[in-house]
């Protein structure tokens, strides 16, 4: 049985990073499920989604790497064919990917204790966000 | 109810990005599903999958921010071990990952307008690659 | 058809990296379905999973590039904000990401010959993990 959600979400851009857990519990929960796997999917080329330990310091630390290797002030191509200042953004989301698949059981997701997942808008401004939560299970 | 399809795609290697949204999506209107998940998975190790905007600046900032972080140019056991030249291929393919699970809805891919499915070819000549397209749905 | 099953593995920590092929492969066998997708998920924040080449030497470079990007001897805000030494570990599975779907045709998965699916453990000390393998086939 294949159930479709979506999980609307405001975001403030620059690596703004949301715990998106609750939204899928409750997706999971509404779908009535007891055991299979939601593949989440977040619609657009500048955010990804992970699992992290969502507090602060973890948060911060990811973010501090990825402006290590992806700089936001470096010369993109992107910019220069497009005037757009977010090549950067594009890059760091092509690296983690937009897609997350997590199985359920007894109607619970298989999360550690620590684990949350998380949405990353690496944009450079505020988006409204999508992400697709298709739910296969039985 | 599950349909396998086989992507057959030729690269040049070296990097070389295609975009296989056109094949991805000839494969779930083959298939006649409404609803569900397509699995990507590439066969190998040499090579990734994920989503980018497709267009020249973009991808060419991809590659030059993996050449950053795993220069072809450096020193690597694989090398030494078994006599190949494609020690950064192997590393580039373990960070970005083989797989990538994409919803569709009403028949479509749940992409983003400007978010489309590529396969990088890290290895340093052209090949042919496979990438199965494993289509769960109803 | 859903079938779940639980991979137990014990790791040594610090990068510690497990072919795990084997135990998924026994789990399409005694899953029993000809054609599907399996979900692997690995509990918790500070391990991964992914595909490589397993062999001592692209293991090797793969965390020999880990280290240069994500360095252990680093300051952490994780650390800072919970006496943790474990920064890097967090940074490092959030890149790679915890998930992984591999599809299985004719009862056996699509892996190339020489690509096979790796768990790494980034944590600083010894763990008891385990992979969720949700199996969905037919």
């Amino acid at each position: 049985m294949i159930v479709s959600k979506k999980l609307a979400l405001s975001t403030r851009g620059n690596s703004d990073t949301v715990n998106i857990t609750p939204a899928v519990e409750r997706a999971i929960v509404e779908a009535d499920l007891a055991s299979g796997v939601v593949t989440l999917f977040v619609v657009g080329s500048t955010a990804a989604l992970t699992t992290i330990e969502y507090e602060d310091g973890a948060v911060s630390d990811l973010g501090r790497v990825l402006e290590k290797i992806v700089p936001r002030q470096a010369e993109y191509e992107h910019h220069l064919r497009w005037g757009d200042d977010n090549g950067h953004s594009h890059v760091r989301a092509a690296l983690l990917g937009p897609s997350l698949s997590v199985p359920f059981v007894g109607g619970r997701l298989t999360l550690g204790t620590w684990q949350q997942i998380i949405l990353i808008d690496f944009d450079t401004r505020p988006r409204q966000r999508e992400v697709v939560a298709q739910i296969i299970g039985e």
